[in-house]
């Protein structure tokens, strides 16, 4: 290991060597009477399923709505650690409220320019080959309030609609084999069973690509809010586009043209124009601790850590600056990385105790660079609400409290 | 792909070409009024925390005793998917049940034999640079039925003291450093804030090795049963070593010699001797469908799968047979894989329909292979209730039932 004074190594020593001297003081005393002593009596007998300590606050935000079956939850981010959500905590967004289905009543018809119309039980698609992978997804609508900066007070009002999760299913493309596309085919339309019967199109070479039809979800069975019992995940595309409640996939020669592919999820320019089916979503980070709402213990070290995502493929690099752009640092990027999942991001930080503006700055394997909001502007206009991915500012007070500032 | 008849390509795709004769019938149908229909009405509102469908009845197994608070809980493996057990499913063992601890007060002693005794809030452990690991933990003590052929009815009762978590803390490394181990120091004791102090020694290399004192897991604080606020890590160790709600590291020349490392968790001999401090868990595997209490729907292809892990690193091979080990196939690996973690196995299986005897044989990193039962029995002998590794076998009978038979 290189401790020569400029590695951040040798600043996490140095702090090291600090909190030695801070506790030696505390621990003085506190070791002659050890440690704090803990209970005394019996805990807790054993549950059938865990639950959060009542000392973790943490939960899914929801969406203020006179309709709570159409809404959204946002991640707690501010509270994640590594790269994975759990299940409880992964976002969500629903247009007619979470149906409760009979996974052994539920069918998946694939039809349209197919060579053999087919129905599917559920117990067929889990006889077959199966595959898992760790996926981020995201919302479209993500940060859309930034457009705006009204983003909101903290990292999950601003950036909650994006979890990451180890999905398995079924690739898509086994069963349109065994459909048997036709050759003019090109698009699929995949529609859910909830009762909107929420709809979008994708291009048939994406289907054909890397899409799953999961059924499981970290590990268990994917839960109702996510899509029980069968989801369309379209890696790096916008969450839209991955349909829960999965019952109907057709194809055809184009884009159905559908409500959520029109009217929403498509990005007003400023010409008045309107770019359509901009699916894949660009890299994009933001730094999780510290960030808005939380606050610093003081000045000293501290690790700045955060996650950053691309629908391209891998996380390359994630750059951090604390004081608002001026100068940039290299963040450590936790191993092993996984193209289209969240990757998380680390760096040592020595806070002088002053107002700084911390920043983070990702770029992916195809060498996009998330970029600057006057950038973002500058080729989008601000009529959209979507897909919005400028770098996002946190500034620290000198009382240590963190806010959510443009700046 | 290849595609040729002795492909396991080849088998899917013959499956894939007989599940569209099947369906078609089925299809012909159902193509007139479409899928399933799903319902007409508004679903569900949203929740701050999502739970699983009513119709998953998964949960963990508790152990029968007349003390709840001394107990143990199975993960449900035959309804797992992918490498991640979910925190809420993760296997538990408790000496004197599940302490409720304030972070806020919770302190770790680090002392002994180290130049400077340390004492660490949970605050200052966060702040310390971290790190994220995907880890299986095993109770020494699973499995411990198989040495008398009681492993019971299926792979939650015979394999589910096991689990697998993408765990984040900082390095236990970085703590050691700072206080300055002495130089004759060797082994540490490792103890918990439950009521009844549970202790257990760690030799020092592996510490400086890759221990983590881990605060969350898949991605959220560490639940209570697992541990919350703080739990040592040791990758490949028995479980039991994994110290939960960790308050005090002393270091010293030797091992403590404590309980659980004595009378218990050691391994009795047929000559009378015991083998102690058999910390790293050999290389194991079982499959988890299907496996006992499981049906299959008819003869045809099936996908069977199941999960295999090591102490000593990756799994490098896994091989199953249906015909009660007269024949091995090698099973496809999940990829990514990691070392000291569960790794997800799957060979695709047209089955005849006739009465099948199922195994699974792990090889890992360090060349070492699963052995049989025999092989096992003639090496340590039956008197331990510890440490068995043995291959698994599950019977399928004609009717489809599958049952744990002993071979």
């Amino acid at each position: 290991m290189n401790l020569d004074d400029s590695s951040p190594l040798s600043s996490r020593r140095r702090f090291l060597r600090w909190s030695a001297i801070a506790s030696g003081a505390l621990g003085g005393a506190a070791c002659e009477s050890g440690p704090s002593d803990g209970p005394s009596s019996l805990g807790a007998p054993i549950r059938a399923r865990g639950e959060p300590s009542p000392f973790e606050k943490s939960a899914r935000r929801l969406s203020a709505s006179k309709t709570p079956a159409q809404a959204s939850s946002r991640t707690p981010l501010g509270d994640s650690y590594g790269i994975l959500t759990p299940a409880s905590l992964h976002f969500e967004r629903h247009h007619s409220g979470v149906p409760n289905i009979d996974p052994a009543e539920h069918r998946l018809l694939i039809h349209g320019m197919v060579e053999r119309p087919l129905i599917f039980t559920m117990g067929e698609i889990k006889s077959l080959p199966s595959t898992t992978r760790t996926l981020f997804l995201e919302c479209s609508g993500n940060s859309g309030g930034e457009w705006s900066k009204a983003g909101g007070p903290n990292s999950q009002t601003s950036h909650g609609l994006a979890s990451c999760s180890e999905w398995t299913g079924v690739p898509l493309r086994l069963l349109l084999d065994e459909a048997g596309v036709q050759a003019d085919a090109s698009w699929l339309l995949a529609e859910g069973a909830d009762p909107c019967r929420m709809q979008r199109s994708l291009p048939l070479e994406k289907a054909m690509d890397d899409c799953l039809l999961a059924y499981a979800q970290n590990g268990e069975a994917i839960r109702p809010e996510q899509g029980y019992p069968l989801r369309l995940i379209a890696p790096g595309y916008e969450g839209n586009v991955c349909v829960k409640w999965l019952r109907r996939i057709k194809l055809a020669t184009g884009p159905h043209m559908v409500r959520d592919e029109t009217s929403k999820y498509s990005d007003l320019m400023a010409d008045g124009k309107a770019r359509l089916f901009t699916l894949v979503l660009d890299a994009k980070s933001v730094i999780t601790f510290p960030s808005g709402g939380q606050s610093l213990s003081g000045a000293g070290s501290h690790e700045v850590t955060g996650l950053a995502w691309s629908g391209r493929g891998l996380i390359d690099r994630v750059e951090v600056s604390t004081d608002g752009g001026a100068s940039w640092q290299d963040a450590d990027l936790q191993e092993p990385r996984f193209p289209k999942a969240f990757t998380r991001f680390r760096m040592p930080w020595r806070w002088d105790g002053s107002e700084a503006v911390l920043l983070s700055r990702a770029t992916d394997s195809s060498g996009y660079v998330q970029p600057a909001r006057e950038e973002l502007i500058a080729a989008r206009g601000k009529n959209s609400i979507y897909h919005y991915n400028g770098i996002k500012p946190w500034r620290v007070a000198p009382d240590g409290s963190v806010t959510n500032v443009e700046i």
